[in-house]
């Protein structure tokens, strides 16, 4: 039923991390996405077809996407007869955001017979379990903070914005939008220090609420670290379980060393 | 009952556009604020007991607070008695945020006897009404873009967050915090063309729900229509009747020079 594991990889830390955990796994990437993962198979979005029947052939049952994968240009007439059914729905997919059309990749495996995983799901450990991971305990006023971050994201919830957001002193330095994690807290680094009285401040990092994990799962990494570190803050949040912690020990690392931590919570 | 009005003037345009729309009213000013409004009356924060005194004997009943009052350092051994009476609580308003401060401003002016108003309710044509105010019309999308905005301050209201939104293509670009507008519509700027989808974008600014007008009205002006235009956005949705146009005809005429819209809406 479960069948073997295929790892769809774009590019990014975690397909190699997720492959070198599972080595009977079948690596497959594509032409025109950058990857890491040494011997994938590499195929071309415009031949679904011979991907869906490589799969089956290799005794694929479970596939789990992986990596960023930023659009390539499609080349419409090397369509196989799989992508030209399958045109209609993508075109219609392609004007809507990233996860649309993620959501609709995933659709279609599922339609194929797969089981379609999250990297959480095939590496448990990415994620950060509850509790203290590293650094030093919070202040009251980092925990303070913290519930106030996850109050203003969580009241977005229902617009599907904020993955992350910042909060110093009670105040809100920055709501994480489309641009990202390192656009958010690059412009943190920036708040005036009057505004931030006194407070380091504290980013918090949750999935959106109702949120398909296998499409767009919230992660740090050792970015995310330095970044943090560069708008001073005292630490980071993150939602138990619902975000990945990219290179581990890299990551794990930064942190201690930044003076900074890690807290791990039920949002 | 009402009596004659008097301005306590901040910075800022605001303070001297209503001295000339009302001129029966008296100005103050303080020391350690820059204002620009001539004949101003120019008091101590630290004899407020003078303040009362002085608008008491002439004949004031109400006042408005207009422009911004940036904390200026105050020297306790100049506090007269009235001051001193009131330290207590000022001190303990200072540790929150600047609205905490102007509200007991305003409760401390209210007990002794002043009604305090709105700069709105001072000047009513300060707003814009609901309708296009200047610019070709939005079109479908940018009401769409605008739509979500409020959407998106809505949910904000509860946490006390947001008095201004960018959204284009359904996509949200940035969410006013406590760095002000021109903070945000900067990082909008910067947004990667990509991640507009084509849209050029709304900026919608909204007082908070349950925001106290005599404290903190939001506003645009001239600076703001320069912003707007920087981040290539199509146009600026206010909340009609709840958000201030600073230096209105330059401001206006902006708005039009740079093929921009100013749409008032009951949002």
């Amino acid at each position: 039923m479960a069948g073997r594991l295929a790892i769809l990889a774009g590019s990014g830390a975690l397909p190699a991390e997720i492959a070198a955990a599972q080595p009977e796994a079948l690596c497959v990437a594509f032409d025109g996405v950058a990857h890491q993962v040494p011997g994938a198979v590499v195929h071309q979005f415009e031949a679904l077809g011979a991907v869906f029947d490589d799969l089956r052939a290799q005794g694929v049952g479970q596939v789990v996407l992986a990596g960023s994968m930023a659009r390539p240009p499609l080349d419409p007439a090397k369509f196989d007869p799989v992508m030209l059914a399958l045109a209609p729905r993508l075109l219609a997919a392609m004007q809507g955001g990233d996860d649309t059309l993620l959501r609709l990749v995933i659709t279609i495996f599922e339609e194929q017979g797969f089981d379609v995983l999250g990297a959480h799901e095939v590496l448990p450990g990415l994620t950060a379990e509850e509790g203290l991971s590293v650094g030093a305990a919070p202040t009251a006023g980092d925990l303070d903070d913290a519930d106030r971050a996850a109050d203003i994201l969580d009241a977005l919830a229902p617009v599907d914005v904020g993955q992350g957001a910042v909060v110093a002193g009670g105040l809100c330095l920055g709501i994480e939008t489309i641009q990202g994690t390192d656009a958010l807290l690059e412009f943190v680094a920036k708040t005036p220090p009057a505004l931030r009285r006194g407070a380091r401040g504290v980013f918090v990092k949750a999935a959106k609420r109702g949120q398909d994990l296998r499409v767009d799962m919230p992660a740090i990494g050792p970015d995310t670290v330095a970044r943090v570190a560069a708008a001073d803050l005292a630490g980071i949040v993150v939602q138990a379980e619902h975000v990945l912690i990219l290179e581990r020990k890299s990551t794990l690392d930064a942190i201690e060393k930044a003076g900074l931590f890690l807290l791990s919570r039920v949002l």
